[in-house]
């Protein structure tokens, strides 16, 4: 990147859940302090409710209304409908505002800064665990285009999607990936994928200090239960609890913690309008930055802090800007 | 490599089972018609008559007698016993008679011509599954040299191996596999994981004619059940025992099918010296090669073939060269 160049992390929140995983991995972000902008794209199905919180933590919400489009995508969308997701998913390719962007999985953590990424091109990501010659397209740097949009509209509807996601999709699209350059394929840190079958124990301790994005890959996701899984990920799950629960005290002495007597389980996050801090609003729940301090480290001690402490303030309520249709 | 260079693949058997394994391995790369040496290390706890019959499917046995070697390893490894089995895989590096070689575990089986990576520097491998940035040492290209040994013998000294095994020790010692050259990085069908954990099923059938050598990674082994796990590996598996039993046929009939009537497992391959073809001797196990097919297409009508035919002859016995201590 350039100065002057416009760069943004963008998500996708196609359900509740989701969009509290989103919620996340914006203050994980704030929290290593980026520099970048962070852009949400939400489906047409999530709620203006939740559309409206999410706006108090991302730069821009954007509704992606696949189905009242009048562009290519609501064809291919009709003849291949397992291709929903996958869809919503590619239009951060129109997001032509930014000259670079980072796609990050609502699913993601951020422990810590990941700026640099903007100076790879695209497609630069990290290899997929089960198939490593394949990327895993919950981390990946890409330049908008609508030209690749339609692009990769027209190859959908022609070639549909080896895993019936978008990760088969744009595997195929961009199949050189693999073999074209070396700076394209991000290190394991910028993508480790969270699920115990994939762990190889002894190189995430060796390389732990490399971890700057977790993936909380597979159907148990840390907004399914407070109760973290046994093994190396487990301080990685306790983080998303401690930001999810850093401005939403609120909520979470109103939702959480009545089902946390054994610590086993806890209601799916429902996110409700309470107890968020609009984006550049100083966050009570936390540590301040220290210069001698970053990323894991920060969010680490505010953890243990949060551990150590008997009771928090609740979080104040403040006013929160409409999400807006754009696509 | 230029005409005139002398090339091999090796591979280690540091038990019985493992020699299995190692002989099974031996007769997939004759399959896919090879023009390589055959070479396979022994620790010296393998006992003669293994060697020996070992001798009979590859160009060169040799004994890595590390205990009693008067080099470095030696009192290496009576500082760090737990690098016994590590040391005696880095001794492939002092096979320096051969210009460039290809490292396979002996759990390792080659189902399509991997001659082309004779073509690539040192060190080229696959990306590890559980942790993409290291690469998974069960297949490796390197070039023999006693002084990149000896550089390998002092770094074990010093830094001893992350994951206990080979494979954290080469990947600290080649620490720029991931960086120095997309040509290094190896496509996974060079190194299949075939283990369920890491299955990505939709890739696997998506790039299935990529596939070239399955490694059966994790505890179960083929040749602990001739029982095929379940999933998209079991052709594999089967693959496997139709090579052991090819030309073992009087072995499979006096040892394995009296274990075999549920199918559900059989004894640990102990391995015999009745029923091995020397090599260069014709097969009667297989089909003749056709030249409309090759690899895995060989080996799939074999296996067809044999669990179509209701008997087979037996093998018959040839004379084997005595094996050779070289370390």
């Amino acid at each position: 990147m350039t100065i002057g160049e416009r760069i943004g992390f963008v998500t996708l929140a196609t359900t509740d859940s989701y969009a509290a995983g989103a919620l996340v991995l914006a203050r994980s972000l704030r929290q290593v302090n980026t520099v970048a902008e962070l852009v949400c794209l939400v489906s047409n199905s999530i709620s203006e409710g939740t559309r409206t919180r999410l706006a108090s933590e991302f730069d821009d919400v954007i509704v992606v209304d696949v189905l009242n489009s009048n562009d290519d995508a609501m064809l291919t969308l009709l003849k291949r409908p397992e291709l929903g997701v996958t869809l919503t998913k590619l239009h951060c390719w129109k997001l032509t505002q930014y000259n670079k962007m980072v796609f990050l999985d609502a699913d993601a953590l951020v422990v810590k800064n990941i700026d640099d990424l903007f100076q790879r091109e695209e497609i630069s990501a990290v290899a997929d665990c089960g198939w490593p010659s394949c990327f895993n397209s919950g981390v990946f740097v890409f330049k908008p285009s609508v030209d690749t949009f339609n692009e990769l509209i027209e190859f959908a509807k022609n070639e549909g999607s080896f895993d019936g996601g978008d990760q088969g999709l744009l595997n195929d699209f961009f199949s050189d990936w693999s073999t074209k350059s070396i700076d394209r394929i991000l290190p394991f840190g910028y993508n480790v994928h969270a699920a115990a079958t994939y762990a190889y124990v002894p190189a995430f301790r060796r390389f732990k200090d490399q971890v700057k994005v977790v993936h909380f890959l597979g159907s148990t996701k840390p907004w399914t239960s407070k109760n973290p899984p046994q093994g190396e990920f487990s301080q990685f799950w306790q983080l998303w609890w401690s930001l999810y629960e850093s401005n939403n005290q609120a909520k979470s002495s109103e939702n959480v913690s009545q089902n946390t007597s054994n610590n086993n389980s806890v209601e799916t996050p429902v996110m409700t309008p309470s107890g968020f801090a609009a984006v550049g609003q100083s966050q009570p729940g936390f540590t301040p930055t220290s210069p001698a301090k970053a990323g894991f480290d920060i969010i680490q001690d505010h953890l243990n802090a949060q551990l150590s402490s008997e009771a928090s303030e609740p979080a104040p309520k403040f006013d929160i800007k409409p999400s807006k249709v754009m696509f």
